[in-house]
C-alpha cells in the first residue's frame, strides 16, 4: 500500500490536512488510535464539548436579561443528563460524519498506534501494518499533565479528559488554574449552578504576555459578579478526603472543602512511541519537534503540525499547519507556519480573542506604539442585545500605520477578530480599517471606531472650539 | 455665526459626519427638527428599536432549544409594557449620550427644519436663525410612505413610524410587504405570540436582486416553521372595519379578519421643504439628490448624503457617505462613495447578509461566474450553539479570483460579512480568503471553506481515487 502522504493522527490537524490533500489531487491516509478518538482532543474532549456546555452557561446567563425584552420566565430545573446526551451527540455527529467524507472520498481511516519504522513508512500497531508514502504528517497531538501532588483519579480530581464523564453537577467544584481551561470551566459549573472556586498561581487570570492585563481584569470581575471565587496567587497545598468531601489546604492558609477538583493545568506534546527516535528526528529541550516554516521536520519529506511543534495549542493552529504543510508538499512557498497569526480565543463570561501584540509586547519590540480603545458600553447593536460589556484594543505602530495586535472583550470577539486576521495578513494599515465600511448597527463598528481612534486621534482629545 | 460646515440633519449620516469632521478639526453644526428627533429614523424608529425587538424574539425561539443544553425551562409570560420600557431607554441613553458628547465637543445642534437659503446659508425655520458655513451637508433622511388604499392611521393600520406606539400586542397582524422591514417584524410578532399573515406581492420574500433567491427561500421555509403564514403574489385588494377586527380582502381571494395592518413598503426621501429650489439643486426623476462620487450636489460646496441620495437606504451608507463628503471637503480623494460595498444586513427568523453581486447579477455583467457554497449544518461552533441552519454562498470570477460577492443566512451572519466586506474593498483575491486563518471552532470558518470551494474546488466534486 503506497500513498502520496499518510498522516499520523486524526485529530484536528490530521483531519484537516487530509481533506485539504485530497482536495488538492493527493493519495492520502489517516492513521488513528481507535474510532471513538477520530477529531482527536478538540473534537471528543475539548473545544467542542466545553462550547456547548459553554452555549449552555450562556443561555443560562441571558434568564437574567430576559425581564428587559418583556419575556418573564418562571424559572428553569438543570437535567445534565440531557446535557450531556446532547452534548454526547454533537460529537458523535461531527465524528461519525467525518469518518463517512472520509470513507466516500476514500481516504483510508488506519486504526492503531502510528509509529515510524524509516523515512516512508509507518507501522500501525496492532494491525501488523505497514503503510508507505511518499510523504508522512505528524499530528498526534497532545495530553493532559498533573501538577505537584494532586494526580487526576477521575473520581474526586479530575483532569479535562475526566471531567465529561462527570453524570451530575458538584454541589461544589476547585479548579486549579486560571489559564484557557479554568476560566471557561468556572464560568459553566456556575451558571449550571455550582459553588466555584477559581485559583491562579499568578497574579491574574490568563496569565499570559499574549492577552492584556485589561482582559484578565474585566473577566475576573465579571467571573466574581457571577459569585465565582476568585483567588490570585495561590496555590494548592493539600489535599485529603474527609467525611463532607474534599478538603483542600491553599497557600493562603484557608481550607475550603469541595466535592470535586478540576486541574486545568496546561498538556504536554505525544512525541513519544511514535519512533521519532528510529528516525533521530529532532525535538527541543521541551519535548516539541523541531520544523522549519514549511512545518518540516529534520528529515525532508517528514512534516508535523499541532501541539507537537510549539506550546500554542491550538485547534485551527494545527489545521493551519497541516495545510501548510500539504502545500509545502506540493511545491507551494506562499502559505508559511506563523504563530503570530494565530488568534486566541477563550470563551469564558466573556469572549476574549487576541491577535498579534499587546501593547506591552509592541512597545519591548521597538515599536513606537498606539492603542486605540473603543468600548462596547456605547455600541447601539450591544445595547440592543443587551450585552455591552467589554472592548477592542487595537494595537498600532503609529510610525508605519501597521497593525501590531487586536485585543477584543464581548459579545462575539471570536468571530469579529477575524477581520484583524485577515487585514493583518494581508499587511493592511490602519487608515484602511479606519475608512472601510461597517454596517449600523453592528458589533464591528467598534473595530472601525477604534482604527479611527488611532488614526485621526481621538475624538475626546480632539481640538476643541 | 459662521462654521467650517453645517449639517442639515442629525441622523445616522449627519452625526456620524459632524463627528468626523469634528475628529478632524473642523468647526462643525447641526440642525435637527426637535431633539427628540436627534438619531434619526434609525435611532427612534427604525434599526435600533427593532433589533432590539428581534432580539428577544430570538431569546424567545431559543426557549425551544434549552432542553438540548440541559435546562428545562417552566415556561414564561410576555409583558409588553415592559419591552416598551426598556426599548425606550435604549434609544433615550443613545440620544441623550449624543446630544451630551456633541456639547462636550462643542458641536452645537441646533433645533428647527433647516432650510438652504443660498449657497453657504441654511436657515433654521421656528428659531429665525440664519446658520452660515463653508460648506453644507444636507442628511435629511426619508420618511415612510403609503400604499393604494391602504393609508396608515395609527389605530387599525400602522406604519413603521407608527408600530412603536402599540401598547399590547395584536393578537393578529397582516403585514403588508415581505421585504427588509415585513420579515423583520414578522418573526418579532411572531415569537411574541401574535398569529402573523404575510403577503408580499411578488414571487418570492426579500424579492431584490441583491438577495439570492436562495436567502428568500430559507427565510419563507423557517418562518412558516415557525407559524407565520406566508401568502407570496399576493396583494391587499380591500378592508372594512368589523365587530371582530379588520376584515381584508386579498387577492388570492381569501377574507382573514386582523387586529391590526401594518405596512412595510418603502420610503421616500425628504428632499421637499429644504431649499433645494432656491438653489437649483439637481435631483432625479424619483427624487433623489444628483451627487458625484465625493457626494458633492450639483453646487460644488453643498454635499447631501444618506436615503436621499439613492433608494439604497441604509444607515451606514449614509454614515459613510457623510465621512466620503468630509474627507472630499478637506481634500482627501481616496474615500469615495461606492454602493457595491454595502452590506445589507436583514434581522428575521434568520441573519440575512448580503454583499456585491449575486449569481445572477454577476452572470448578467458578463463574469466568468464561480460559486462556492458552505453549509452552517456541519459547522461545529454553528451546532454547539444549536443554530446549525444556513449558508455561505461566495461569488467569485474564475478568469481573475475577485471576490463578486457574499451572501450569508445563518448565525451573527450581520457581523461575519465584514471579513468580505474588508477583504472585497482591499481587492483581494479568492486564494486570499482560502489560505487566511480561521479559528476552530467558529463560524468564519464557513468563509474560509467556501472559499476553498471555489478555489481549490469542491471536496465533493475533487479527484477520486
Amino acid at each position: 500500500m503506497k500513498f502520496d502522504l499518510v498522516i499520523v493522527g486524526a485529530g484536528s490537524g490530521g483531519y484537516e490536512a487530509a481533506l485539504y490533500a485530497h482536495r488538492r489531487g493527493m493519495k492520502v491516509a489517516l492513521i488513528e488510535l481507535s474510532p471513538e478518538s477520530v477529531g482527536g482532543n478538540c473534537l471528543n474532549r475539548g473545544c467542542i464539548p466545553s462550547k456547548y456546555m459553554r452555549h449552555g452557561a450562556y443561555l443560562i446567563e441571558k434568564f437574567q436579561k430576559m425581564p428587559s425584552y418583556g419575556i418573564i420566565p418562571h424559572g428553569f430545573d438543570l437535567d445534565m443528563q440531557k446535557l450531556k446526551e446532547n452534548r454526547e451527540r454533537v460529537i458523535l455527529t461531527i465524528r461519525e460524519s467525518f469518518k463517512k467524507f472520509a470513507n466516500q472520498l476514500k481516504v483510508p481511516i488506519f486504526y492503531g498506534r502510528g509509529i515510524l519504522k524509516d523515512e516512508e513508512t509507518v507501522y500501525v500497531e496492532g494491525q501488523d501494518l505497514k503503510v508507505k508514502a511518499d510523504f508522512i504528517l505528524l499530528a498526534t497531538g497532545s495530553s493532559t499533565v498533573s501538577v505537584g501532588g494532586i494526580v487526576p483519579d477521575g473520581k474526586h480530581i479530575y483532569d479535562t479528559d475526566q471531567i465529561w464523564d462527570l453524570d451530575r453537577f458538584p454541589k461544589s467544584v476547585l479548579i486549579v488554574g486560571g489559564g484557557a481551561v479554568g476560566v471557561e470551566f468556572a464560568y459553566i459549573f456556575r451558571m449550571y449552578g455550582c459553588e466555584v472556586l477559581l485559583v491562579e498561581i499568578k497574579d491574574r487570570l490568563l496569565p499570559s504576555d499574549d492577552i492584556p492585563e485589561e482582559s484578565s481584569r474585566y473577566l475576573a470581575r465579571k467571573l466574581k459578579k457571577l459569585g465565582v471565587d476568585v483567588k490570585l496567587k495561590t496555590s494548592v497545598e493539600s489535599w485529603e478526603k474527609t467525611e463532607e468531601g474534599l478538603k483542600v489546604r491553599l497557600s493562603d492558609g484557608s481550607e475550603p472543602t469541595v466535592d470535586i477538583i478540576l486541574l486545568g493545568v496546561g498538556r504536554k506534546p505525544n512525541t513519544d512511541g511514535i519512533g521519532l527516535e528510529h528516525l533521530n528526528i529532532k525535538r527541543d529541550h521541551r519535548g516539541f519537534v523541531v520544523v522549519n516554516e514549511f512545518c518540516q521536520t529534520s528529515i525532508k519529506n517528514i512534516y508535523a503540525c499541532g501541539d507537537i511543534t510549539s506550546p500554542l495549542m491550538l485547534a485551527h493552529k494545527a489545521m493551519y499547519e497541516g495545510r501548510v504543510a500539504v502545500s509545502h508538499i506540493l511545491g507551494d512557498k506562499d502559505i508559511r507556519k506563523d504563530d503570530r497569526l494565530m488568534p486566541k480565543i477563550i470563551y469564558s463570561a466573556y469572549e476574549i480573542a487576541s491577535i498579534g501584540l499587546t501593547e506591552e509586547q509592541a512597545e519591548e519590540m521597538g515599536y513606537d506604539v498606539k492603542v486605540g480603545v473603543v468600548s462596547f458600553v456605547s455600541n447601539p447593536k450591544a445595547m440592543d442585545d443587551g450585552e455591552n460589556e467589554g472592548f477592542v484594543r487595537l494595537v498600532i505602530d503609529k510610525k508605519s500605520g501597521d497593525l501590531l495586535g487586536c485585543h477584543i472583550l464581548g459579545p462575539h470577539a471570536g468571530e469579529l477578530i477575524h477581520q484583524i486576521v485577515h487585514l493583518m495578513k494581508a499587511d493592511l494599515k490602519v487608515d484602511f480599517v479606519s475608512k472601510s465600511v461597517y454596517s449600523h448597527p453592528s458589533l464591528s463598528e467598534a473595530i472601525g471606531q477604534s482604527a479611527a481612534e488611532v488614526y485621526w486621534g481621538s475624538l475626546t482629545w480632539a481640538k476643541r472650539h
